[in-house]
């Protein structure tokens, strides 16, 4: 019997065995082997974050142990009993297939056997589940989703590779063919247009479908979920490793769905690793799923994840799908930065790459992390525009010159986020959306993540007649991306341009965003967005703010006893007017307290014809869904071409618990701006008389090296490339 | 001249000194003596936190040993730039002080030397401060009030307390004919009706003036410190200690102002132990001061206190006061459980008590520190109302039947708050103020902590006619107080009752509040709020909460378009309505989530003729200075009578992180409430079956013992004291 067991399993891997001295023969194979599983036995018997790990672990299956195994009829959609026991029930098979293995306790392998076994029994006369869609491309029959059946069969045949060796052969040929080659068929031939799809939902298919291939032995199965059901490489995990990632490792949708989308893809890649070395997958196209990891890490800020697109704002790096990224990454990189991210992720797994993480940590080889200035591309050429990242200590500053992102992706072209001292400063909404919160529309999106949170008017970036990007038009978005101009990175400032101009049809959109050290180690956002347009337009550009507003350079007229909404559509509807301004011409400042207990003061370079409008969220909102947040709003009517040029300067502590606050005011002085021929010309000064001239070229056709000259205060000066900033004499 | 320096500091204490062989000839001998001072040098020898403290203290006086001496000419008022100066400068040369002992380095010595001749050349002429109010019964000459000038003395005499061994008779005599004295006589003699005056003001006036007088050898200042200029014992020390706070340690204004209280008494209550042990300061009254010490630690949640009547909240147990309070506390009583405070303080005093704190948290002595359940007398005599505490785990609940507070109360009688799970959840708004930003009215109370944050509606209580209690008049306010009818704990509630019948004329409120733990570990909070008017009045029950709201068990018509403002004064206008409802007779459910991440319900028993008003602040405020705080209100009309009865329920968790989402549905399916004689009765189940009854007696002239009967369901109960809990039979 176990004999038969390896035979089948080692057939398709025979070559591997003979050209990697290092691959096991028996045990387990797919993201643990037999090695591992040694390792881990000995090393519960000492101190250690391991031995916690698998305590835990163990208490909390010896409890579920202690209940009737429960396999339901599928009957309820996402949410539901079924659907959630379903989904307890393959973790529980995957945790008490690991704790047979690390235990040798054959109670873990029977509790796993009598629910497989009775899976076999239910399974093969299920009909397609009652909740599914109707018409839906993508039906399941335990879950009402095809995307949910393969999650259950990466965790159950994982759980089966496990404890196969306790089974008898009778034991073993039902489960197989009453359970697992139905499911797997079901995944794969049965559900083609999902399984050949390069999307997120083919990656579990092929994840789930090819380590069942390695486990049956089904060689074919693999080559499948590797290539397509044709094996033509059109679809398959390979093809969605080239084409959902750029080069970089950004995924399309964002770090929310990031974090998401590469579970399956490490799980099956470790597999593949285990069981074909040769094809060295963790290389495959310059080691990017070794970058998409990290890049997941690179777009968080204190621990959290960029909430850009819809996005659930509290998921960060110790979510379930990074602890596996940052396990596996570890455990073929040493990289002992990545230690560091484990560390704050308070989470060891149970496989080998677990468990050296674990010994590492204990042996406090973590190095701090390092988190870098970077323009990730996006698009599979890296050739769709980029989500850039700028870093100071203690400061991110996230651009979003990137593409739409499809289904989850927000009308937000150019748009710009800060972080600063722990806190969001400049912020934007995520998804609106309480995950699970039955009472709030199921737990599902809300209505006003499309009527608010998806439109323009909801981020950080210009608006053009009330009306959103794209006119909010999902596949006309996924058309078309903005373009990345220029990125720069020295040791005075992090700077990117990027423009756009199909965001609107007749509408130009360009925006320069450069974060800047100054000399006197200040912090300074230089902001200039120019708009262009070939009819007299509207343009909005809204800032979102979080914090409470302690001043302003101009009156403003409140809306003290009655408040309008703001607009009909668009995301309008749902914004509050609470007060109107419109400043001289000259600095305007507005000034918040963050609840970091820093002041934050935007200085806007005002032409005296542009009206500033405060804005509290919380209009045409019946149910209360939306958070009440604060923004302003800079309106300039009827306009064929404007320049939006300011700066965000962080200052001073507001510390009531030690009773002193200091810096409360703003020290900017002077902002103006020039364009002279190509090259942008933006100087300021600080009450201290310091004085900085910013210049840049953001033409999109100019050449690297280019040379300009430009004259400010009857002085040349000459601009070698795309930036440079100058430290102006004092005056007086 | 070392000798006559002994010989005049100790003629007041030759007494002291025969009868306790402990007290030290030589040397400071304030909140330091020469036995602290030698332990000190030794302990800053050696690795620890006392060494630590040190360390960071002998840097920051280091540097600023290298600016020049700056001993401006008084010229402006609170926060501007000599009145900070001179606060700085009185705490460099006590810094400095303690180093020279600590250190022995003349280089302290010398600096404090030099400040000292420096304000020695300055205040003879000194003319009464510019900026003083007119009319002010209180001016400085430094300061333009003569609070801080006491402060700037407490801090001053005992940095020249430090290094006096070092000065010559020429510097001592100038010092203390220019300087000193005059202060001290300016402060007293000069000062009469604050000295005198049982208030805060006058409490560190007497601190001052009191250890001035031991430095110099002046014990009648002593004498008339402890017992009024007279020694009538009418003013002074003694009688502060008496007067201001309640036989349990409550300070009348709340503990945000009791923190500030603290601070001279502790501080001259120590100088006083040390020059006079056989007074026995620390013992009288019952040893209040260390029990108003532990109260104001009792007073606080996650470390941060209750912010009721004036509080900026912000402010906790890590505030510069109760640091100096513990650490005396713990030098006296050696009580571990001070050490867990004194722990979360992360600060160390470089004072004898301060190493003997330090010492015992590196030898890990620290035990827990234990909250419990109270009602915090409030008066003299502990006779006017009460501040009521409950406390469960990760629970607290502040009910509020004290007294006015004077000119710092709200006008919140019978208010209450809840906190779970280190959260605000029923919420107080504190003080309307930005402390010390300029651009927010000047760092002053706003003119909306008057308009609104000291209004009855911004509170967790009943508001009749949307006229605040005793009419917003603190006079009046301060005429009256509530009664506590009883307060009960047992390991199943806690649970208090408390009457006004001077709040409004004609009107009597009364309310119960328990905060219950039943049988399944299931918190629960009961509140039944019985209103009678003469005359047919409008009866409004707001409840602040922190959080989202989820869920209304009934519809609600929100104000999508356009919001107006609820009232016209009295708070009221600052009160946006964003939706109202009409519930049906029956229960009627509000949902919230907090950022604790757990829901919590109100379970209201509607009577079908209450109307609930959904509002968020905001309104009338030009400025936006108020933040944006929700809360909704019961409104009962016309009535004559009416009983609010109300549960809490704190239940679920919301893991968005964890993508999961648990009990977010309320679990009460029933609520009742009968009165039966003077029993209330107020019955509640569960979905899963249990029921309870809590029959309560709140006569206020019940005697304790007392025993009553009452039927339920056919079943007659007998009630023996004030409070009971019986779990009944399961229903069905």
């Amino acid at each position: 019997m176990k004999v038969l067991h390896l035979t089948l399993a080692t057939i398709a891997t025979v070559l591997v065995l003979a050209m990697t001295p290092f691959a096991q023969a028996g045990g387990p194979n797919l993201v643990v082997n037999l090695d591992d599983v040694l390792a881990m036995r000995s090393a519960v018997k000492e101190e250690g974050r391991f031995r916690d790990a698998f305590q835990a672990s163990k208490g909390s299956v010896d409890k579920r142990l202690g209940l009737p195994i429960n396999v339901p009829l599928p009957k309820d959609g996402g949410g539901g009993f079924t659907h959630e026991r379903h989904k307890q029930n393959y973790k529980l098979m995957y945790d008490a297939g690991i704790l047979y293995q690390v235990t040798e306790d054959p109670r873990y392998a029977q509790r796993v056997r009598d629910m497989l076994l009775t899976y076999s029994d239910m399974y093969p006369a299920l009909p397609l589940h009652p909740k599914r869609k109707p018409n839906a491309q993508n039906p399941g029959k335990l879950f009402w989703q095809s995307l949910n059946e393969s999650v259950w069969l990466v965790y159950t045949i994982q759980a089966y590779d496990l404890i196969r060796e306790t089974l008898s052969d009778a034991e073993m040929k039902k489960i197989e063919r009453d359970l697992l080659r139905p499911v797997a068929l079901f995944l794969s031939e049965e559900s083609p247009a999902t399984f050949n799809k390069v999307h997120n939902h083919g990656t579990w298919a092929t994840a789930a479908v090819g380590m069942t291939g390695y486990v049956l032995g089904e060689q074919d199965w693999v080559e499948k979920a590797l290539l397509d059901l044709s094996k033509s490489g059109k679809g398959g995990f390979l093809r969605q490793i080239s084409d959902l990632f750029s080069p970089d490792g950004y995924y399309n949708e964002g770090p929310y769905y990031q974090r998401y989308a590469l579970m399956p893809f490490v799980t099956f890649a470790k597999a593949i690793d285990n069981n074909e070395p040769q094809r060295e997958i963790f290389k495959y196209r310059d080691g990017l799923l070794l970058k998409a990891i990290d890049t997941t890490i690179q777009l968080s800020y204190n621990k959290l994840f960029f909430p850009i697109n819809d996005a659930i704002r509290s998921k960060g790096i110790d979510t379930e799908e990074l602890v596996l990224g940052v396990t596996i990454a570890y455990g073929l990189t040493r990289d002992s930065g990545l230690l560091d991210i484990a560390q704050q992720q308070e989470s060891i797994l149970l496989t080998g790459d677990g468990l050296r993480v674990a010994q590492a940590l204990d042996a406090g080889k973590a190095t701090p992390y390092s988190f870098r200035s970077q323009a990730f591309s996006d698009g599979r050429n890296g050739d769709e525009g980029a989500l850039v990242v700028m870093r100071q200590p203690d400061q991110a500053l996230v651009f979003k010159p990137a593409a739409q992102g499809m289904g989850h992706g927000h009308f937000d072209k150019l748009s710009w986020q800060f972080y600063d001292s722990q806190e969001e400063v400049v912020s934007d909404y995520g998804a609106a959306r309480f995950l699970n919160v039955e009472a709030k529309f199921g737990g599902r999106y809300l209505p006003e993540n499309k009527s608010y949170a998806k439109q323009t008017v909801a981020h950080n970036t210009v608006v053009i007649n009330e009306t959103s990007h794209f006119n909010g038009d999902v596949k006309t978005g996924n058309q078309h991306h903005p373009e990345l101009i220029f990125f720069g990175n020295d040791e005075r400032m992090t700077i990117s341009a990027a423009k756009i101009d199909t965001a609107y049809s007749d509408v130009q959109l360009k925006r320069t965003l450069a974060l800047l050290r100054l000399s006197d180690d200040r912090s300074l956002v230089v902001d200039v967005f120019d708009v262009a347009s070939k009819n007299p337009s509207q343009y909005d550009l809204p800032l979102h703010y979080q914090g409470q507003l302690v001043d302003t350079s101009f009156e403003v007229v409140a809306n003290a006893a009655t408040l309008p909404i703001l607009g009909q559509k668009n995301g309008y509807q749902h914004l509050w007017l609470k007060g109107v301004a419109q400043p001289e011409a000259g600095l305007a400042k507005v000034t918040w307290l963050n609840r970091n207990g820093r002041f934050y003061t935007k200085t806007l370079l005002n032409d005296g014809a542009t009206e500033l409008l405060f804005t509290q969220l919380g209009g045409s909102d019946p149910n209360f869904n939306l958070r009440s947040e604060n923004s302003f709003i800079q309106r300039k009517q009827q306009a064929r071409a404007h320049a939006f040029v300011s700066l965000l300067e962080p200052h001073g502590e507001y510390n009531p618990a030690r009773e002193f606050t200091i810096g409360a005011e703003s020290q900017v002085v002077s902002l103006s701006h020039e364009k002279s021929g190509s090259v942008d010309v933006v100087s300021f000064g600080f009450a201290d008389g310091t004085r900085y001239l910013l210049a840049f070229n953001s033409e999109a056709g100019a050449t690297p090296g280019q040379e300009s000259a430009f004259e400010i205060e009857g002085t040349r000066y000459a601009l070698k490339g795309r930036y440079q900033l100058f430290e102006l004499p004092q005056k007086g």
